[in-house]
């Protein structure tokens, strides 16, 4: 099944944007090792791999991997120059400095180990290269999605849609049913309908469960009474959705009724405030406020959202502590909840498309409380 | 389905042997966060954590999480306090110099980044820490499995031998077929035998794809000729099963006889060659030279093997390069190939445990050519 759209990822001009970024870092070069970024980059999907990007010259940029993935970095990576190496920072920088004269070269902080950094450091002693740390640098561009990205998540987000009604269609959320079997059901129907992977693993939360926040499918059985918590998505290209609903089997409790409420219009105004430019801290205040007001903002435990993109979870991180501000163009998760420890718990999440006219849902699963 | 033996792994052993294995470094405590790590000498599964152990009394450990685990955290490491933090090692070192003299911390140098030691030697400059790093500590600990370890990657290798053979049996690998749609269905067959989860990305890769060691399913149908390498595994309460076996659609070319012959006979001798206290450099080669000694040597791309266990790679990895020993045991796969680029490839694998009385395969498919 195709389900990908016919995009084809513009790597020259995502690596042409790392390099006009080194300026700010005077830099003239960066190697790049953190895989996803490597694949952002490259469209090289190996284990091990970096990526040698110079400040002014791309025709000097290369790939490196190992001797496993000749073949593949040839295929997936026909514009860049491939070396053949185990410890491929270590043949990039080697590379960088290999004219002889004085360079500097930018090497990811928040990928690489300090004793990774170490054996650099030993390695570049008597070379020309100076070494210079910058974090986030890729991650930065990669929270803005391109037109084929977003059409990447929309189309995984619309598998969990469909794959959602399919399994409330056929009766599998049911009391007597193990949140494992639950979960396996779903993850299914995801395949079914084209997904490449799981984009994480599957939370099928029933009953007492459901109150914590990320709990692991088990053989516990669904019952009548219980919230049953949904919290999953597919993987389409490499890129994720992510989404969570949550039912009641029968009748729902005055309690259960009381705080889904709140967690829907917690999230309506989360929602609402994902406007390009707000301070992420703020649409974070939006929705927590709306828990907070009514009594609950003990239990509720976490942040309000994340970036999604080749990462389930990436930047920017929609939280209390957040600093920075929401761009144009970023694809991020709405996911506020009130978890009661030992009752139950209710989370309502979905994946949005910030835009200057209004955020786009991906995900359009209905938010009303499912009743089954 | 209740796969997993009945065993309780044994943390606070395990933390003795990290306390034990200070004195190497004059160390007073170390924070461990690396999460597999984590997981190894607590039991908790978390996606954010760290434990703080120290030399000399074990009533002062300490585990850190964030408040989306705190039900988690104390259901799975009942044995420990918590310490709910989001920067989760800036909150373990800071507690380590909360007494206010002078103490020396090891942190794990392969696992934080270059960023967050920053980061850390900031909060730590008006503290009496001073932090030691230390690589592998823990991971040359989980090199060796106890019983429960091996009985959980032993129940996990079963699925795997189990779950080829239906797959086989009931004719899903045949000609007509998409590498994906196999790999959909072995993986299935695993799910039905109760894995937890797939251990790593099935590789099904049929005819010139099987000369790719690491292919990842596509939707090329499998034809009459080919060779189809199938290199997959389960998990089981979170440890892992890793087996290759290569088979051909209708009667071997004499070609394929030929390199699958050799990669029979060069991993029967990496098999024998799993002798406690050999250098881990000479089991690679006793496999090496069989494919050598045939003149496809330069076909042949990777190390011998790795370590299996929390993680699908581990220490030991088995290499030429590989410096070291194997350890009485230890859990490793051993894996020679020949690839043809643009004809084909062979790989066979095996998880086998290392012991006195000989290597013992957990593997148990057949290793003839299998003819379908």
């Amino acid at each position: 099944m195709r389900v990908a759209p016919d995009t084809v990822p513009d790597h020259p001009t995502r690596r042409a944007a790392v390099a006009a970024a080194l300026a700010a870092h005077d830099a003239d070069a960066v190697v790049v090792s953190d895989l996803t970024n490597v694949r952002y980059l490259t469209g090289f999907t190996g284990s091990n791999a970096a990526v040698l990007i110079w400040r002014d010259d791309p025709s000097r940029d290369r790939i490196a991997t190992d001797g496993r993935y000749t073949a593949q970095v040839a295929e997936q990576s026909p514009d860049l120059e491939a070396m053949l190496a185990r410890d491929t920072i270590g043949a990039l920088v080697e590379r960088a400095g290999a004219a002889g004269t004085a360079v500097r070269v930018a090497f990811e902080a928040d990928a690489v180990t300090v004793g990774d950094f170490g054996e650099l450091c030993t390695a570049v002693e008597a070379s020309p290269v100076e070494l210079v740390p910058v974090r986030g640098l890729v991650q930065a561009l990669r929270e803005v999605k391109d037109a084929g990205e977003t059409a990447l998540v929309e189309a995984a987000c619309r598998i969990g849609d469909e794959a959602l009604a399919a399994l409330v269609e056929r009766g599998a959320v049911a009391p007597g049913r193990t949140e494992r079997e639950v979960a396996r059901d779903l993850e299914w129907e995801m395949y079914a309908r084209g997904a490449a992977a799981i984009a994480f693993e599957t939370i099928v939360a029933a009953g007492p469960n459901s109150a914590v926040p990320h709990h692991r499918p088990t053989s516990d059985v669904l019952a009548a009474g219980d919230f049953v918590k949904i919290d999953f998505g597919a993987v389409v290209d490499g890129y994720h959705s992510d989404m969570t609903r949550t039912a009641v089997l029968g009748e729902p409790a005055p309690w259960q009724r009381e705080i889904y409420e709140i967690v829907r219009q917690a999230q309506a105004a989360g929602r609402a405030a994902l406007v390009p430019g707000a301070a992420l801290a703020e649409i974070d205040a939006a929705a927590r406020e709306v828990i907070a007001a009514s009594g609950y903002g003990e239990q509720y435990v976490h942040g309000l959202g994340h970036g999604v993109g080749l990462e389930i979870h990436e930047a920017p991180g929609i939280g209390s502590a957040a600093r920075g501000t929401l761009r144009d163009g970023a694809i991020v998760t709405v996911e506020p909840g009130i978890y009661l420890p030992g009752r139950g718990g209710v989370r309502i999440e979905d994946t949005l498309v910030v835009s200057d006219a209004g955020p786009r849902s991906l995900t359009n699963a209905p938010r009303a409380l499912l009743i089954l």
